[in-house]
């Protein structure tokens, strides 16, 4: 029977227990090694799940509570499987959140091609071990906002399919690459082609005077350590956002570095509108 | 005995033993009925507490392993209370940190004076509603990277002293000042005062090619909700970030709140920047 709701109302389901193995399965995807071993990752919440279902992600499971499915049984008449029942209790047990929200689905990894040429004349993120989840999340949807396609990141930068990365997206995982590779390689292979590489620096050019910003590759580096030296050397201009603390003495060391990808991704976005003008 | 480390170094002190009434009382302080009942709040690791001690804030007391203790002692000098040595067991359950880190101090909370008056001819930012508080926490780094003084929230924002909203601000909490007010009755005075008040929207001005961004008031939302519409009455300008998305159908809905605070706070500085030159 590979479409069950065409046939039997939810209203009408029993609960299936979740067996320790299944439930065991599912929060060991909250481990790296283990989501890379099966190629599998998890979303959860109302709205993030129903954007799932609407994208073209490859969906293994769902687990949701009979309202949702009750409240959802038309979107689910396309599904060759059947979505799982769970109580609130056995929702909380697989659920990465402090409160869980109707939904889990277990869905597969997407697989991405890249080459530099897509560098060409677009916005790029490169990510230099970005370590918070949050961050790289936030960077993530702000990409989507600003029509980046592409992140490509140290294999140090923590994992997109990290549960806390994957939430701070808000969806924007769906739309945006996210890639995991050497850096340096791919900033050679960008200098032959002649992009851009921008670097983010606390001692770089300031971003607002700044003469040519043609779109290329940003790269963003690590929380506290900033762009890794060797990495910075391959950047072709290294780029500040002047800071108007009023405390020359003791003022803030640094922007957070997902407000900074948003603050130069804007920067970019208004002065090619201009250009094109 | 009022300066105890001019007479006694700490490798000679003994471990004191917390006991159970300062545990509770010092976790206690997570919760904001008992901050406000105290007038205390707790900050946390090696560099804030460092800041706090070179900044004009009042300190209760120090909890710190006998490492710290041994590498400030020159900075403790001048303290008029003993710092009380802990071990690693005592910190880690006192901390609000899942990795506590060496030192933990109470401090007095801060009280500023506020009128809208000093909200003319400089930028203020007015927060409705905000919940998250890694939000807050970044967006007082903003504020203190951006040269913004004041920020007045609504009652219902989450409170400023919150161990995770001080712990995102990196240090920027002893340099901008957090007040909690009735935002419309504020607003009205500054429609009087013809305080500029631009509230950011989903369907405002683009802030790019906005004419007049004369400094004056920043309103920002709650995560979800946006700005509440009695408080969006009140605003002389409504402006929105230009999405870029490439996904016409189904983009993102928004960018998160902290990340728009950047992006306006930039703009204004770099415009005004440019009228002055």
């Amino acid at each position: 029977m590979d479409c069950f709701f065409t046939f039997v109302s939810a209203t009408n389901l029993a609960f299936i227990v979740l067996t320790k193995n299944q439930i065991n399965f599912i929060t060991s995807l909250q481990r790296k090694a283990i989501r890379a071993e099966n190629n599998l990752f998890v979303v959860e919440g109302v709205k993030m799940v129903e954007e799932v279902i609407q994208s073209a992600l490859k969906i293994d499971s769902i687990y949701a509570t009979s309202d949702w499915i009750n409240a959802n049984s038309s979107i689910l008449f396309s599904f060759t499987f059947e979505p799982i029942i769970v109580s609130d209790k056995e929702l909380q047990r697989i659920s990465s959140l402090s409160n869980p929200n109707e939904v889990l689905a277990v869905c597969v990894m997407k697989q991405t091609d890249f080459s530099v040429q897509k560098c060409k004349n677009r916005l790029t993120l490169f990510l230099d071990n970005i370590q918070d989840p949050g961050n790289l999340g936030t960077i993530i949807r702000i990409a989507d906002w600003f029509g980046v396609q592409n992140i490509v990141c140290t294999t140090d930068t923590v994992d997109v399919y990290n549960p806390k990365v994957i939430q701070a997206t808000m969806g924007s995982f769906l739309r945006v690459n996210v890639l995991y590779k050497s850096l340096d390689t791919l900033l050679k292979e960008a200098n032959l082609l002649e992009i851009p590489i921008y670097g983010a620096a606390l001692n770089g050019e300031n971003l607002y005077s700044t003469v040519n910003l043609d779109k290329g590759i940003i790269v963003l580096g690590n929380e506290s350590k900033g762009i890794s030296n060797e990495i910075l050397k391959l950047c072709s201009t290294k780029i500040s956002i002047p800071c108007f603390s009023t405390d020359s003495n003791s003022g803030p060391d640094s922007l957070n570095v997902a407000v900074a990808a948003g603050i130069i991704c804007s920067e970019f976005n208004r002065r090619n509108i201009k250009m094109n003008e």
